[in-house]
């Protein structure tokens, strides 16, 4: 059974709250075997109180050993599988500049990249364009008119830009235009079916018309697009959970992600002392609460231990104003592991903790990876938090008589 | 999604080198409880030292509560899920007797058994002849001929040997031709569906020509067949994990095992001292090592917990050579518990270590059934192991962006 269909069939209403506190990249690893944590590691009095309340465990975003990137991570702290629902670079792109993409729309992610006059690549980056020079460039593809077909191009950064075609019916099915190394023309965009054909033919007539208009633009002279992704259909949370959900996120790609499942998007401000502020702004209006910190993660990867430990010091120091709001159920997560001694995404587990009134607490009493391995949640896939959270907020119905 | 479709988009090249040292049979029970198990009894200092730097768990090779053979048990550490990959009786005898199995192949466990004059069985193991005898009594079998197809008939030992019919499109799902008791006919073989039915034929041409040549030769005067099994069709670990993987294995199961994935299988010797040599000698040649130690189980079976004990023991004392080798990551496991208590394969989660410089150490400190189960692997399916390997090997990418 469909396990979306099940919760629809038992989510009850209630005017409970939830707050999914999610610290990108939280899990780590110690320096040497047998060390701390950066979780462990950090001062975190005011978690740490929720854990001897709460019920912590350690969740695996995707199946072990696999890392996620933060789309799949996002999607299954949301409830949804993240093998069934996938999210295709162009479309994460687009979401990451904010650009609301919508059901009509197929998105690639493009580069400019430089020819010479036979064609042929010799810089797939154009020699990295300062991110001037992509948006002057990319202000030069936006006249390209094709009929029938509405064109958006705009910049990220460097020699990296996005472009969505929306018209109906168009598929994504089309490879990448990217041959992948230097000394080879552009590969042509193909559809693999009747909808995707029709993407291919416009990509392709598109990327002709940047040729022309880029002529003079030495070294940025020419694209090449990937990534072909259309708009994902994907439930609500409205409508598989019952929930009124609101993502408070700073950072594009977080808030594109929370759009993407139905959730409304705060105006959350620059900081999280700002989150929690729009928080408590809009307790009343919500019932489930997506905050996202993106610090832990930044560090993790910039490989900075002691940083990624002040970013978990500074995220605890918000949590007592989160709790008191009084959520029925607070969550704390991540959505991946970031440990600061791989400086990237990983695999491992990620500590969790779930506070209610009516979880069951374990004997864990600090938040930490190997104290999260005594808890009560043990190891789990982390598209069930959500429905554990449902259930803790009395939101959850009987399965069967 | 199927996770080898997963796997084989994120694996990426790579010179690390994953060495999976099966020890047969490893998990155990204590012979009272409260009492130690055969690992716990051991003394184990290497392994332990592994332990201590390395990550522990319990792995389910099928499902709780299933006893694996050594087929599913092996087929799941191999990063095969064993409920979809299923591998027939008749193949898995060929197997071990060390008869390479081909695609065009259908092997059959054979039976001598007894019948009377009006050809009722009498004796399902025609009185257990010697294996002197059945080899005799194949090397008849050997001269029967039906054009068209190739038949192979090989002694195993006793009553037991396989025939293998080979041509081109033979299919499997044919009936056992034993009736399971005495006072009956053999039955008459049929096939299913038309590749099946052209199997069955055969089949019965080549039984009837059995009961001729043996007309004599009371007691072993016919033959029964079962598990019709077709070489079961699997992708190689190449193509699925990225791996150039090689078999270290004495006993010729297990390399049939090992050669179904797509491993080649080295030239071992006799002994583990042999193996691990062999593993030195070929290091530079592959990136994947499957290390098979039989013995764990063989005396699991034979209820002896001392002699159990003691085999563990021996393992130990190779380990630090194999460490020597500076393996990326070490696997020590079993396909699947024999507690000597039980003198046969059992349901029980296998203790299982994975070393690495990426993984995330637990609090364990000794390798054990109990220690583990507060190991930072928790308890998961035997299936998953390999994909964590690969992870901790730096060998897969990230899902999703």
């Amino acid at each position: 059974m469909n396990i979306h269909d099940l919760i629809r069939e038992l989510h009850e209403p209630s005017t409970s709250k939830i707050v999914l506190l999610v610290a990108d990249g939280l899990g780590g690893l110690p320096i040497e075997p047998g060390g701390k944590t950066e979780l462990e590691s950090a001062r975190t009095p005011s978690l740490d109180a929720c854990v001897r309340e709460g019920v912590c465990g350690l969740s695996i975003p995707v199946l072990h050993g696999i890392t996620p990137g933060s789309g799949p991570g996002h999607l299954a702290l949301f409830g949804y599988d993240p093998l069934q629902y996938r999210i295709g670079r162009g479309i994460l792109e687009a979401l990451g500049i904010h650009f609301q993409v919508g059901p009509r729309d197929v998105a690639a992610r493009g580069n400019f990249c430089t020819v010479d006059d036979t064609g042929v690549i010799t810089d797939r980056r154009a020699g990295r364009p300062t991110t001037e020079r992509c948006v002057a460039m990319c202000r030069k593809l936006q006249q390209i008119r094709i009929p029938g077909t509405e064109i958006f191009v705009e910049p990220v950064r460097e020699h990296r830009f996005v472009v969505v075609f929306r018209a109906d019916n168009l598929g994504d099915a089309v490879n990448d235009t990217d041959p992948q190394q230097t000394g080879h023309k552009p590969l042509e965009a193909k559809g693999n079916d009747d909808h995707s054909r029709a993407t291919a033919q416009v990509a392709s007539r598109f990327i002709a018309e940047a040729a022309r208009v880029l002529k003079s633009d030495f070294p940025t002279n020419m694209v090449t697009l990937r990534g072909f992704a259309r708009y994902p259909k994907i439930e609500t949370m409205q409508d598989v959970y019952g929930l009124r959900p609101v993502a408070i996120a700073i950072y594009p790609m977080y808030k594109g992600l929370a759009r993407l499942v139905g959730m409304e998007v705060a105006d959350a401000g620059a900081t999280l002392s700002d989150q929690v502020e729009t928080l408590r702004r809009l307790w009343d209006k919500y019932d489930f609460f997506f905050l996202h910190y993106k610090y832990t993660d930044s560090t993790g990867e910039d490989g900075n231990f002691a940083a990624k430990v002040e970013m978990i010091e500074r995220l605890d120091a918000e949590v007592p104003k989160i709790r008191a709001l009084n959520p029925d159920v607070l969550v704390v997560t991540g959505d991946h592991s970031t440990p600061s001694k791989l400086r990237s995404h990983s695999w491992h587990p990620v500590p969790t903790l779930l506070w209610s009134k009516s979880c069951r607490s374990d004997p864990v009493t600090e938040f930490g990876e190997s104290y999260c391995l005594r808890g009560g949640l043990g190891q789990f896939h982390a598209m069930y938090l959500l429905p554990m959270a449902l259930a803790n907020a009395g939101r959850l119905g009987k399965y069967g008589a």
